[in-house]
């Protein structure tokens, strides 16, 4: 797979010609003899030389080129994303241009930039955009997948966990853990992410015959410190606690453990439970063994790309994945044995 | 700020000409009348129109845009890095094209595939580059900054941390502290960082007159699960345990506070002390209160922006950037009151 680097000098080199005449043959509208130029291409083929993609791209429709468009940094779910979709798409041969999108802002500043270059294709991660701007890429025929969310009103194909499906599962497994009552920790107000985990858990409560009363909901912004402070305004040291807490993430999740047991003295699952979502490796660790929802994100980046080769911009195809319960030791009692993750150190995560 | 995204049609609209003109306009080589031309190019700058970079940058010298070559994402340091980079990145309105590179492969592959763009410069935080590709860097006036490791024998700018200095101040306050026989666990091998880290740990020993016969030195990879398996294997339920442990990072130092405390019962700092070097977030959390030695990741990150700006490929330019110990509560007892963080939640990471 490895190539050695080819140079418009050794083409020219082989070619029996200058440099500039190979720069010639590969800028569109540069004069040069049909002859001169068809010598320096077959030399260039010879040689397997890769001429540089800015001129090349002027004569080829695609640019191997995805823009990245990242929100939720703070989140390390959306790290790992990242790290996935890279990987994915270096294995492709295709290149990442990254954008971040600080929380609450809209991506449309990050798609105009993204506009200024030629891109095959924009997975967008964050939660907001515009119509504008999806008319905008739409006018020059560049697809938009959205990864784990959906914008009420676009039609823009969607790769995304079963997030509602997922919040049922937890309030059905907390339930049958013997909780019945809760809190419930959401993050972005504006991510479709966090609210369908979220209608999905109440759903699950109300199939149980449990009021929505039954939860005290925080607001924690998807971040480990606002998840922090959310929970230490809600629990003091002489606070009851609720029976378990279900938080829309893991890094959430991880917040309410470090404040009930390391702040607060009390145990995790006897005096309360804790579930999250996602399954981050991070949460998997000893300090934690977080019983959560896993997001196949393999599968999901994988879904992501399938829908981009398409180029199906403007059609509503969603493809939905669903999420799978991992057991570990914040809810006591009830996982088959078989679901259990060995704690064996060099198997606690991935 | 905000830009209203205008479009070829909108200047053609404005110039009362058709859009294949307003594109002929900005393609460099394309026909069209002096006249049709100057109106055009009027219109545009009226509307602040921004032309396709592809085409505009076989106009211009530059494309505003940085490769960032990535390796090491196991550790969380260099997602933060990554991060640091994009915010500052979009911040001056520059584009990312970012790659990782897998622990213990070169970037040769990754620049080749960087030069199939144009970019303005590429930052490289991975170990590893060929000679040979740097001088196809250099061919083509591409200024490579190496972050935080050095290359012996490849003459490129380098913005990186004392590590030396803070490796040799780790064994002074390590000492101090009472410490007497010590585990090293080194991270890449191939990585100036690690090395540097441990070489500056035994000059701090050496000079206090103990000989590196005090030290136990465990290979961790730099990953979590890397270092939890060395310690394991180093380490078993009736083995005794060093004075004190000192992770060349973070993530590592995480791992040794895992399996000491979790998988044998055993207290930091009480047992065994045990420090760290990066200063994450995740290590300033309620489980591990790290005490560590930061990296000032916005001040490198700003210094390789600014020799990128100056593009001195080729000449020999070092930013040494200093560490700063950060006393929690993994070591015990020496901290000045001034110098150790408050444990309240808010301030307890950036």
């Amino acid at each position: 797979m490895r190539r050695r680097a080819i140079t418009s000098r050794d083409v020219a080199e082989r070619a029996g010609v200058s440099q500039a005449s190979v720069s010639r043959a590969f800028t569109p509208g540069a004069t040069l003899s049909p002859a001169l130029r068809e010598r320096i291409k077959k030399a260039a083929e010879e040689l397997d030389y890769i001429p540089n993609s800015i001129a090349s791209s002027l004569t080829r429709a695609r640019t191997n080129t995805i823009a990245l468009i990242i929100g939720d940094t703070d989140n390390p779910f959306y790290i790992h994303v990242l790290r996935a979709f890279l990987a994915a798409l270096q294995a492709r041969g295709q290149q990442a241009l990254t954008f971040t999108v600080a929380p609450g802002a809209t991506s449309d500043d990050a798609i105009r930039q993204v506009l200024r270059f030629r891109v095959d294709g924009i997975i967008l991660t964050a939660a907001q955009v515009s119509t504008r701007v999806v008319s905008l890429c739409e006018d020059r025929g560049i697809p938009i997948i959205l990864f784990n969310r959906y914008i009420p009103g676009a039609d823009l194909p969607v790769v995304r966990c079963d997030n509602f499906g997922g919040g049922r599962l937890m309030a059905q497994a907390l339930i049958a853990a013997g909780a019945r009552s809760f809190a419930l920790i959401k993050g972005d107000p504006m991510g479709t992410t966090s609210q369908d985990r979220a209608k999905g858990f109440f759903a699950g409560l109300a199939e149980a015959g449990l009021a929505a009363a039954a939860v005290t909901a925080l607001e924690g912004g998807s971040t480990y410190n606002g998840a922090l402070e959310a929970f230490s305004r809600a629990y003091g040291a002489d606070d009851a606690l609720p029976d378990a807490v279900f938080a829309v993430n893991d890094i959430m999740a991880m917040a309410a453990i470090d404040r009930f047991r390391h702040q607060l003295g009390r145990r995790v699952p006897e005096d309360v439970m804790v579930a999250g979502f996602d399954n981050l490796p991070e949460g998997a660790r000893l300090p934690y063994r977080l019983t959560t929802l896993d997001q196949p994100v393999g599968k999901m980046v994988a879904e992501t790309l399938a829908l981009l080769d398409q180029r199906r911009s403007g059609e509503a195809t969603e493809r939905l994945v669903p999420s799978r319960l991992i057991w570990r030791d914040t809810v006591p009692g009830l996982a088959p044995a078989a679901a259990i993750p060995p704690p064996a150190p060099a198997r606690s995560q991935s």
